[in-house]
């Protein structure tokens, strides 16, 4: 079971919904998107903070809590010459956190554009068939979201 | 064009990523569970402040943010003896929000369960079959996220 640390609204420390308890992890400023870097292919640290304009020892303490969390893991490296670093992969949770950032996307796309239009596309690998994020029943059909009831237990 | 703030992460008003850009809004502390709130029914001040346990004045800031963004509406209704007051709707932009919350919910079921399992069902409205979210292809089948890309425009 990973380290928990409280990092956003709920007020103890076990939620009983699970938007909140994900967002005791991605709620916190910077998570997403140092996220999006480690999809978008930045494994180190020295990539990341580059891409993020972030402060060191912020990215440093993101970075700790996504490895906590189970997100992220890590991986030593060794450049000639120098001391031996770490870089950042993707965790099993962590590849499953792919829909939740291509929701993000897809919302910001459509809700909040630029001009010049989306700067990512999604695509089918072999096919290159746009794809989007939605509801999907037990037999693989796509469910429109007014459609989805979400039921209290 | 509703107004924008800069709330969290990118470091200039108009980022390129749109995750950046959703969580100008999305990425605001409370900000999503206010809308799972809204998403669930509660649409008054006091139900938010109440379920959520948040100080008014954040409370306040926050649908501010929201209505701002286009993201929720308000509508005034009155009580009997009562002044005025706003509740708070999903606008469409706000629906839209669906996908992105019950993914949440979904990794959150996922990997940071509860011993008492899930408090919150998604499931179809007429049939009651479970229902989950993924990525669709243009055809309305179902694509594996290991199968998606992320291209660059």
């Amino acid at each position: 079971m990973p380290a928990r640390r409280q990092v956003s609204g709920p007020t103890n420390d076990e939620p009983t919904c699970s938007i909140e308890r994900s967002l005791q992890i991605l709620g916190e400023r910077w998570s997403m998107l140092v996220l999006r870097d480690v999809f978008a292919g930045r494994h180190r640290f020295a990539e990341i903070q580059s891409s993020l304009g972030i402060a060191p020892n912020l990215l440093s303490d993101r970075l700790k809590l996504l490895v906590e969390a189970g997100v992220l893991r890590t991986q030593t490296y060794q450049e000639p010459g120098s001391r031996p670093r770490q870089s950042y992969h993707l965790t099993e949770a962590g590849h499953d956190l792919r829909p939740v950032l291509a929701a993000l996307q897809q919302w910001g796309d459509r809700h909040r554009p630029r001009p010049s239009g989306p700067s990512v596309l999604r695509r089918v690998r072999d096919t290159s068939r746009p794809v989007h994020v939605g509801f999907i029943d037990d037999d693989g059909r796509e469910v429109p979201g007014s459609d989805v009831v979400m039921l209290s237990t």
